[in-house]
């Protein structure tokens, strides 16, 4: 990935979440950071996304890496419409107390992207989880400007 | 997977969601039948689960697959600390008006057991997601009465 | 899958193999039956295809699949092009003395197909693995035709 | 992985391939180095191992990141017995002429272990694909140098 900027900004970004992702207010994560094929997102310690043993859920864990992705995806491609098209997780440790961070990575653009994502403990420490995915990139679809409200 | 009845009744297994997994209550999600090594669970339509376009976001999807593989791994073992390894996940199709139906299968079962779910329209149709999975099953867990209220 | 019959003959496929394919040789898989969407491919018991333990090794039985794949694939879509895009298997078992046969199945075509495989014991059992999958098809791309010799 | 050197070399990690993993032969790789939890591999250019278009195949390419995870995991945990468990990969781009490197890393031990792979040309530019992948590691395995001839 060359490219030196996204291709949206953050807080356009965190428009295009309120505005037309209603998941994402589930998640309740906050997007750090988004660049041309990167993206940081961290997903906060909350009591109602635990599992079992206090620990933070695998549906919880995975809507963290999926929207990481989408937010490097978007930051590489400028084209808001992309979608998951496959995801793979290995779930390697139980979470620590704190939240989670995760640091997605794109290594392909074109109608079909691919990137990868980690996750890590808040307060450090080896990764939680690991994941790589594919996404479908639609070529006519609308630029991002046109989905924002303003 | 021989055995005829599931070693966890759907009251308990429901009940082991109330009072440990506070996750399950973000999906919504109902589980409607739970065998030894198999399971139904459906993700009622809800707008605040959608993403893009007014179609189910694909973390929902993932987790409500996630939680299907969870129901049927401790139907077969009676195990509730079994925890994910590892998931993956195809996108086929988006998601049409309705709910998602996910059809849970255990293909293995051992201190790491295997297993498939397809996510179907509530209204049919073809299928909008495929995962395979493994789990993680803790050989010296309690067993699941261990872990429930009464 | 609606289509009846596949886009391509046995006959033509093997040749497709036999003249653009070269690494099929090093299975030494036989295709058995290929449809619209679906396909079975055998691959017999080989010693130097085992691993420690005289199991058939991974790589043999992840390559059994994608071929399996590859065949439903250009059953479904007549287009020898496609690439597979992702692959995601869990080997659930040691493979008994004998061959496996590998029954894949196209879920959906279009430029991203998705389907999965399983791999069963020649002579019964339960499956040794399974695999989803996802393939690139191009669109432009020249018929099956026009890549066969005749 | 704190380890500071494997727990096998690679004069004996390519002598237990020789003795042990008959498969190995037919991808023809090179193994160049060993770590504790990391191994590189080489897979050299070769007509046989292509498929049309006159690109390496996946399969080959599934059996070049295999192989390395499994390098990896036995520099890692000195267990020859590890089995691959669960692998996913993506395919980037078609391999461009020459010959494919695999760099892989192990990110959890224990008795499932999990790492990932990046293929990258010999020539140098981005990585052709990605993996991620469990393995098995039994826990009364013999240890490496009991299954070695000398």
């Amino acid at each position: 990935m060359n490219r030196v900027s996204s291709l949206i900004t953050l807080d356009d970004f965190n428009l295009l979440l309120q505005e037309h992702h209603p998941f994402a207010a589930v998640l309740q994560a906050q997007v750090l950071e988004i660049g041309a094929g990167h993206a940081r997102v961290f997903l906060p310690a909350n009591a109602s996304h635990q599992r079992m043993g206090g620990i933070i859920s695998g549906p919880m864990l995975m809507g963290l890496a999926d929207l990481a992705l989408y937010a490097a995806v978007v930051g590489a491609t400028g084209n808001s419409h992309a979608v998951t098209a496959s995801l793979s997780i290995n779930f390697m440790r139980k979470t620590p107390p704190g939240g989670v961070l995760a640091q997605a990575t794109i290594h392909k653009t074109g109608r079909l992207a691919a990137g990868d994502v980690v996750l890590i403990p808040e307060h450090g420490g080896e990764p939680v989880a690991q994941a790589i995915s594919t996404w479908s990139v639609p070529r006519s679809a609308a630029p991002v400007q046109a989905v924002l409200p303003g």
